[in-house]
């Protein structure tokens, strides 16, 4: 029964997803869909990203977070646009779902965007399941989480076009085993890039940029 | 139409729960949800409680994840009964639910046990949506998590009866501002006890088993 419900919930998601990835097929944007656990550092991330590509690549930004505008606050300043989708009219949402992605994208100006990013609700199971049309899913998982992580939570790295291991500045005080954690990466998606990096040093980024320009073209 | 099918969900939860709340009150025995993102410490707050508790108090151990059994082995050999739940073949459920709870409950010697402990699935969203039976949710946030995230996930704050705040001995390397963070809490739950711990270095764990002593009580 449950299942069924989730099936024909998934199905109408799907369904969306494809149009949404037409409609920003036509306007040539590849649209990058970050997910992780609460914490890991997407917005960090971003800031670095949008920091980089100033002046250079016209980007958009969708934010998910169940409550409150503080991402969008931060990522203001880099002039780009920027809808935020709060889920938590909607029973707390803990996924962005293709219609919320499709709603936002009504308020954006895609002849004038080149390079959409969708930063999910902080999450690292149910975002997995969801397509919302993105072009490709990027998981970041931060050294704090702890190197088992791939395994207990393989979804997402399955999904995932490429993970960015962040708060690599963290190693040392964290004595964490990084061949441990790829190994765990390698058992779930043999096929994973694996990007360190750490957005509070800045470290790795140029990987992070190129692996974008790669995407965007 | 989504919003009348979680409600059925939920109240079918709801109805599970509170016979899962007799039959542990029928055997007296306080049960404690730990929820949190992943990688927070749950299962390192596990590990030094229940080493804490080994010949004081009889524990049974309730272990939500989506894959694998590594958390329940690395609780395993404290030698209280374990159960540990899979929810992958539930569809990959972020949560745990009542029902997941009844089953594993048949599986434990209640006659047996003072205290079970219920490790749910790494998540700071959903497993805050569903009761289980439990006698109180315990909402554990780690350091690295960010200064923002009780104002960004609200609910597990507000559901919460006491809040782990873990991995303190990470202030130092990550200039953690605690009084903003305590300022966050205080902010969606003003009357939430938080006890300031590091499952790492031990710090803090005797105002934790003072708690757990009084609510067993």
């Amino acid at each position: 029964m449950k299942i069924s419900v989730l099936q024909n919930i998934l199905a109408a998601n799907n369904q969306i997803a494809t149009q949404t990835r037409l409609t920003l097929a036509e306007h040539l944007i590849p649209a990058i869909n970050l997910i992780s656990s609460p914490g890991a550092g997407k917005t960090a991330i971003l800031e670095r990203t949008l920091e980089a590509l100033q002046g250079k690549t016209a980007c958009g930004i969708i934010e998910g977070d169940i409550a409150t505008t503080l991402d969008s606050e931060r990522l203001s300043r880099f002039g780009f646009p920027i809808v935020q989708i709060n889920t938590e009219p909607f029973g707390g949402d803990c996924h962005l779902s293709a219609s919320a992605i499709q709603q936002a994208l009504t308020q954006l100006p895609l002849n004038q965007i080149q390079l959409l990013f969708i930063e999910n609700v902080g999450n690292l199971v149910c975002p997995a399941e969801f397509d919302i049309g993105e072009t490709a899913k990027v998981i970041v998982l931060s050294l704090p989480e702890g190197e088992d992580k791939p395994l207990k939570y393989p979804l997402a790295f399955r999904e995932a076009k490429v993970c960015l291991l962040n708060k690599m500045d963290l190693q040392g005080p964290l004595k964490t085993n990084i061949n441990r954690i790829l190994d765990h990466i390698r058992r779930v998606n043999p096929n994973l890039p694996v990007l360190q990096i750490s957005a509070a040093t800045g470290e790795g980024l140029e990987a992070w940029l190129s692996w974008l320009t790669k995407i965007s073209t």
